[in-house]
Formats: C-alpha cells, sequence, structure tokens
C-alpha cells in the first residue's frame, strides 16, 4: 500500500525505522528530564534546524499539531487584531483561532482555488499579525516567497507567520520577510501525527513579552515564556511525545543525507509529471488554473467522477487523497513529499489514463 | 531493561506490540477523517470506559497531555476562582496553570509526604473548581476517595476535578463525588507519552457553555464546545496522535482481559512487598509516614544514598525513579503499575538489602 494522501500520508522509511529503533532502545520509557532525553530533542531540533536553515537566532519550540500552533501564536502575539489571508480550510481555520480567543479579525478571501495578487491588497495598520498559508492543504493553492515579501512591504509592523504544513520540506522559507513558521511532521516529513514546531523570531518572543508585561494571558505551560525557559534546558514544559521526537530527529537526518537540493529537484520532476499530462488530459485538469500559484506539493486534480479515479488507484495498492469538504465531489488530491518517487506518479498517471 | 520508574516507565507489552502493529498495518498514514479512525476513536473511548467504568453520561475527551487536561479544564469551568490541594508538583502545576490563566486562586498546602485531613478545612464558597491529585506523583502521597467525599460534602456548589494520571489503572474512581477527571498514558497504561485524557459530566459541560455565552473565552480548537462537536463524529479537531488512540484501544483491551480485580489484588500485593520490608529495614524507610497516606503505585523511599541505590539496580537492569525536584537527594521511587511483577519487586528488594 502506498499513500498518496496529503497527510496523514505514507511514512518516511526513516519515520518508520526509527520507530522500530525506539522499541529496541525503550525510547518510549526514558524519563523526559534525563540526559538522554536532552540530546533527542537538541538532535530534532537541530536536525530541523539544517533542514530548514532556520536562522540561528530564531526559537524552536515542540508543540502537539499545527493547529495548536495557531493558537499559540493568537495568543503570544495578539492582543486585539489580526488579519488572514484565507484561501480554504487550513488558512481559514487561523482566522477561526483568532476569533474563538476573541480578537477583532481581518480576512482577505479569494474564491478556492485561487491565489493571492497582493497589490491590491488593503491590510488595516492595526493588525497585529497576519497569517498565510504558504500551501494551502485543502486546493493545493501555492503562495510564494514573492508574494509573502509584498505582504511584508505592505505590513512592515505586523508580525507575518506562515504555515508550512504541507510546503515542507520542498519549500526554501523566506526567512527575512515573516516572523513565524510552523509545520506539523505528518505531511512532508512522513511521521505519525502528534507533533508541531513552531519557529518564532524575536519580534514575537518580544511581543508576549508585552502582552505578559500589559497583564494579557498568553496561556500557560505553552506560554513563549514558558515554552523558552524549557527550550533553555532542552525541554518541554509538559512530557513531550518523546517518540516524535526521536523520530524527527532521525527523519531530519535522512532528508539531510539525501540533500535538499537533490529533494527540490526530485519534486519539481514529479509535480511536472503529473500537471503535464493533467494539461493534455481530456478528463481530468487541474483545478488550480493559474500555473503560478500551482502547488508542487499538493496537486488537485479536477475530475468527472473523483470517487472512480480513487477506487481504481486503490486496486492498484495507492491511496490517493479524497478532495477537501465541498470539493470532494469535484476533485482529489495526489501528494508529492519526500515519500513519493516518479514511479508513484507513473502509476497513477497510467491507471488514470486507462479508465 | 526494565523500567520501574513513575512514568515514562516500562511499556505495556501490549503497548509494544500495538506500535509494531501500527507499522505493519499503516496507522500512521491513515486519514483521520475515515471510517477506519473513526473506529479506531470509538475503540479506544470504549476501552478507557470499560477500564475505568466511565458512567455512560459522562464525555470523554482527546487531549495530547495532562498538563493540557489541566489548562482545558481551567479555561472551560473556571470563570474567576480555583482552589487547589497542593502537595506536590504535579499538585502545585494545576494551581500554578490557573494563576497563569489570570484567575484567583486560594491554595490548601501540606508539607511533602503528607496526606490532607479535610475535617479542618475550610474552602471558600466561591471557589468554582477544585483540583485534588488522588496520588501525587512527585511524592506517592495517597488521597483516597473518603477524602475526596468529604471535600465534596464540604464544598457541593465548587467542581471537582482529580487528576489521576498515576493512580489508574489502579484507582477506582469515585464518580458520584468528582466532576471531571483526567490522566495521562505514559503511566499506569505503559504507553509512550502524547495523549492525554479527558473526562467531564454534564455539570462541567453546562460550565462551559455559560461562560461562552457570558463572553469568557474558553479556548479554541480544544474548547469543550470544539471537543465535543468532533467527539460526536469521533474524531478529534486537529489530527490526533492516532497511533496513541490506536495503542491505548489495544492496552484497555489487555487490561480488560486481564481484568481489573485481579490488577488491584497484584498492585496491592506488589506494593505489600516493598513496603512490608522498608518498615523492616534498617537503612530505608517509606517517605510517606502516614500509612493511610501510601500510595499503592508510586512508593517513595527514603535512603542514605538514594544515587548508590539507583546505580546498583541499574547495575541489575531495573531502573528506579529518583526523588522528584527537591527529594533527589533524599529519596527515589518505585513505581508499581501492571506491567511490574511480583518478581521485579523481590528483584530491587534484594538488591537494595545486600548493597
Amino acid at each position: 500500500m502506498k499513500f498518496l494522501t496529503p497527510g496523514p500520508t505514507q511514512l518516511h522509511p526513516a519515520a518508520k525505522k526509527s520507530i522500530e529503533l525506539a522499541l529496541a532502545d525503550n525510547i518510549g520509557s526514558i524519563s523526559h528530564r534525563s540526559e538522554q532525553a536532552y540530546e533527542l530533542y537538541d538532535r530534532a531540533e537541530a536536525g530541523v534546524r539544517v533542514v530548514l536553515a532556520v536562522p540561528d537566532d530564531w526559537q524552536l519550540f515542540f508543540l502537539s499539531s499545527a493547529t495548536e500552533c495557531m493558537e499559540r501564536l493568537v495568543q503570544n502575539c495578539v492582543q486585539k487584531s489580526s488579519c488572514h489571508f484565507v484561501n480554504g480550510a487550513f488558512s481559514e481555520r487561523f482566522k477561526k483561532i483568532a476569533d474563538q480567543l476573541g480578537k477583532k479579525t481581518h480576512t482577505h478571501q479569494v474564491a478556492l482555488g485561487k491565489g493571492f495578487d497582493v497589490r491590491d491588497t488593503n491590510i488595516p495598520t492595526n493588525c497585529e499579525l497576519i497569517s498565510i498559508a504558504m500551501n494551502e492543504t485543502s486546493t493545493g493553492v501555492w503562495t510564494d516567497a514573492e508574494t509573502i515579501k509584498e505582504i511584508r512591504k505592505n505590513a512592515p509592523d505586523a508580525l507575518i507567520v506562515i504555515d508550512v504544513v504541507s510546503a515542507l520540506p520542498y519549500a526554501a522559507i523566506p526567512w527575512n520577510d515573516v516572523d513565524a513558521v510552523f509545520f506539523s511532521v505528518q505531511k512532508g516529513f512522513g511521521m505519525p501525527a502528534g507533533l508541531g514546531v513552531l519557529m518564532v523570531n524575536e519580534r514575537c518572543v518580544h511581543t508576549a513579552k508585552t502582552l505578559e508585561a500589559n497583564n494579557v494571558s498568553t496561556g500557560s505551560y505553552h506560554s513563549f515564556a514558558s515554552l523558552q525557559k524549557y527550550a533553555e534546558k532542552h525541554s518541554t514544559p509538559e512530557t513531550p511525545n518523546m517518540l516524535g521526537l526521536y523520530t524527527l530527529g532521525n527523519v531530519c537526518d535522512a532528508l539531510n543525507r539525501q540533500g535538499l537540493k537533490r529533494l527540490r529537484s526530485e519534486t519539481i520532476d514529479k509535480a511536472k509529471c503529473v500537471y503535464d499530462w493533467l494539461e493534455t488530459s481530456d478528463v481530468y485538469s487541474p483545478f488550480v488554473t493559474d500555473t503560478s500559484h500551482r502547488s508542487p506539493t499538493v496537486i488537485t486534480v479536477t475530475a468527472p467522477d473523483p470517487k472512480k479515479a480513487i477506487e481504481a488507484c486503490k486496486q492498484h495498492d495507492i491511496i490517493l487523497g479524497s478532495g477537501y469538504g465541498d470539493l470532494k465531489s469535484t476533485t482529489f488530491r495526489i501528494a508529492n513529499f519526500p515519500m513519493h518517487t516518479l514511479d508513484d506518479m507513473n502509476r497513477v498517471v497510467d491507471i488514470l489514463q486507462t479508465l
């Protein structure tokens, strides 16, 4: 069985091996306040820093999910109002979380499948935080570094947060134009779910401190202050998902051995294989019509009968992703992560074009 | 290697087997919005309900840690003030979280190693929530069902929450005298960390709704309202730790096969083995002097040189728990969970008495 789903997805071979090793080496039993645990924590952090080229002065925090990252960002970086670029279910989730936490939210919304043209975007000057999904997982719309740079120019005072959940490890993060970056591990890192990674720069940490000084609640055990205090001790405030931390370190090692340059060129080749075919197909077409907004990592396909396509691939032990929400009846999705090969993509094309 | 640590601890054989099965069966890859995932969720919930004899009208929520359970309880059940019975680091953590969330906290504190005499306890009438650790993991002090019943009598209007993190699965929960119960899985359930289980009755759910109606923030994706909405769909708001849910179902099945009656009598026998020896030892003694407050599940031992005892056991591939915090230099801890056998306890006694 091969999972070409946008996440949870096929486990990275290094993740599978890591979990087997963890069982043999008692990683699930060791104390989280032990030297061995601190070393695992450091290894996971160092691995992420190398894969993503995280600037040295950024902080890295381990949380339980990308959704939690959204909540902690709003709690620690927004006193009154935030602004959200919404083009699908996951970018909308960030806005909803800010709403639920009582913030005044401003939304830039475009239709599903569309990208943002930020030249005509008016961002209110009082917005403290702006959220953008670099890859909107529900639709496969990509927001590139140039667009993010434009948003930064339009709103230099706001903290800019990018959701890179399904963009990694392919995406090169525009560190200079953003202030916070987060992802979960069950997408491009090919791990079981249960771990979120949040990276923030000094501006975010300073904002959290200012909010606290103004008696605004920044949460409790997972406030930035608490996370930072424990991170300095190579640990987390609560007993963490140690199997996840251990496995993240091992997956990062594998990705670094493969090399990001090769990983990126392979991702482009695999995406091209599918998109080129879609352009010539009479039956299927890319859901995202504007080529500049098409995701290399989550390919959303418009199909007359998505269920039929999914079933046909399943007969060949390939699991495609269904369309998200309302798009279920008109689309399916093909993930293009490091665990997925050009051979997988060719097999999908072969199966679908003979349907 | 055998971990007799109070958690993370020795994995339950069913947990280890479950993780191996999960890898073979692609549990880390399946969609969390699929029939298969809903069935795993239901199985984990049903398993917990049988092991703990959870009343049918209680809600069960899956979170990421026991610490998160504390935060969500304060957010959803306290508008202004809470009351905390504090006799160690973990009961104190609950109070700190309420402090951090801006609540007015009232504390009943006794010295480390001591239990509560609630006859002379005065609980302020405006306390909305009272927290008690049934087993204070840091010291091995037990608070029994009778004491909890007394607290309920003293404060019938407050919601009573019990932390049963290291008391389970041994403890019989006094469901009629409490309103919320929570635990994490890396103690008596013998699982890797990364999953918390919160159970609440209708009073808690009603309180959360009232707070929301009064425009008090109850959190976002993990507010009781959001958790309940997804629980009705056999799911969680975020992508959950699916390996954890799957394994919890399997461990509960194993515990139910063993039978709670047998498990409880074995726990008592194992505890008796250690405590009886401590009573006669010239070198070691029980840290908790009052027998009625001694924990059956976490045995804290006062020793002249705890490090020497821990090292001696390590030479025999047995890992004891160190003392917690300031108690490190004077105590060590022996966990007594379902994975630990009478033979393990006898071995520890043999090693230590010949030191």
